[in-house]
């Protein structure tokens, strides 16, 4: 009855009609979320299903629930698919234009990283304060655009989000499909800021293998009382298990999640978690 | 080196000095979420840590995993909280204001529920489309101030977000200690909309027994390199988690959740996570 969801639009209906997703399962009432052990430094060209292979075997020889079933979730760090889709730039080939100067000056940042964010910003929602806050061309509103310095070997390269997440996803999916022989659904994450509350929290650029919103609205629970009119954002959510299980202090950027309740259908985070700017109360 | 953090505001540093949280411990590397067998209804006055002590130890005699250990969480619904402590308001003895006609006229809402909504809160941020965004007293800012008509018994009653969460979840998780014997960190969670994403996740309303931030700056991996400038809303994490064990469709408000790697120390959300309106890029 109540309207809890998305303080960003005026409902989760975007314009093409309800958000895929299909009709949820139930959860199988317990979730368990295990880090794969070590992937070695990623490098552009290398095959990351691959590697993601070799660590689930190698993990599964000693903890035997690392062996992969239909049904469990692979989450992905994005900075791991942009080295090996090789989305890097070094900022010692960037010419920083005036604005990105001044507001770099101002705020003691990188004026070639600022540069670098503005070109990866198809438009600025806030710049103040030294934070940069955009849209993407995916439709990502997030800081810097996604672009991001620390844990790369060489101070003065940046990585960039894939250029399309979701693909990134299937791509991997497929792949490892191949490699392990269980079709895997697969997430890449990456660490979002949000509005109104301090810290971040992980959540999916791009989904394969399930639809990343799970539609309860309509549906009744077992004493017939209508649930909430709510659209839980499963993929997300399944980020945030993932980054508590893997810790930010050790290199684990793949994680194995299983016993989440995965809406069926072939889902977009871009298709379908991005809102559309029509819905946006925050530009 | 980048700052990856809140696009919500300048930088996860609140007026008094760096959010509380303590360094965040390694993570066991294995995160379980398991939700307790369903409670009775409650009803304001119930003694809410009783219920939850028997749901566990009723949940501990079929599934070993249910026995509480230190260092786990408890995850309580906000609406089950705000039951017990009588925060119910009946529709039937609210008097809109002409406001609150007006506009749930026009999107097709109940006068009284949106008048509740205005009550409880300190200050609107959006009111359009059929959306109320507002910050609440405690500092929240959500879709209709909390106020859920949704999975009550009764149509015309509403319940209120808790009072004081922080003071919920340490009430809690004090009364659990005596009745199980064993201090367990609690969270009172509800479920958020955000901007720029459909789909709600859960988020923490009060955490007791740990710091709800994880603040990793200037800690540095084991390979020596700096770590991202990153606050991790680890509250909010376990939130997400126990949502997915728990599931919309079945009725159990309560989830354990062991092995995320809690902040020590004495935390609050309203003092460590909730943003200053200083802070605030989306006022």
């Amino acid at each position: 009855m109540t309207d809890r969801h998305a303080p960003g639009g005026p409902g989760p209906e975007p314009a093409g009609g309800p958000p895929p997703g299909a009709l949820p399962g139930e959860t199988t009432g317990r979730l368990l979320a295990i880090p794969l052990p070590a992937l070695p430094d990623v490098r552009p060209g290398d095959d990351l299903a691959a590697l993601i292979a070799d660590a689930l075997r190698a993990g599964a020889s000693s903890d035997p629930d690392l062996a992969p079933r239909p049904g469990d979730v692979l989450v992905v760090t994005q900075k791991i698919v942009s080295k090996a889709e090789g989305r890097i730039v070094d900022l010692r080939s960037v010419e920083p234009r005036q604005e990105a100067v001044a507001f770099a000056a101002r705020w003691n940042r990188d004026p070639r990283q600022v540069e670098v964010v503005l070109r990866e910003s198809a438009r600025i929602v806030r710049m103040e304060r030294g934070v940069i806050v955009s849209r993407t061309a995916h439709g990502y509103v997030c800081a810097n655009a996604g672009v991001d310095a620390s844990n790369t070997d060489i101070p003065d390269l940046v990585t960039l989000l894939p250029e399309d997440p979701d693909r990134s996803a299937r791509e991997i999916r497929a792949r490892l499909a191949d490699l392990v022989g269980v079709e895997l659904a697969v997430i890449v994450a990456d660490s979002f800021g949000r509005p109104w509350r301090w810290g971040i929290t992980d959540v999916a650029l791009g989904v394969a293998g399930f639809a990343p919103l799970a539609d309860f609205r309509g549906l009744t629970d077992t004493t017939g009382r209508e649930l909430h009119a709510t659209v839980v954002a499963v993929a997300d959510e399944i980020c945030s298990a993932a980054e508590l299980a893997s810790g930010k202090t050790s290199r684990r950027p793949v994680v194995l999640v299983r016993g989440a309740p995965l809406p069926a259908g072939d889902g977009s985070v871009v298709r379908d978690v991005v809102m559309p700017e029509a819905f946006d109360l925050f530009p």
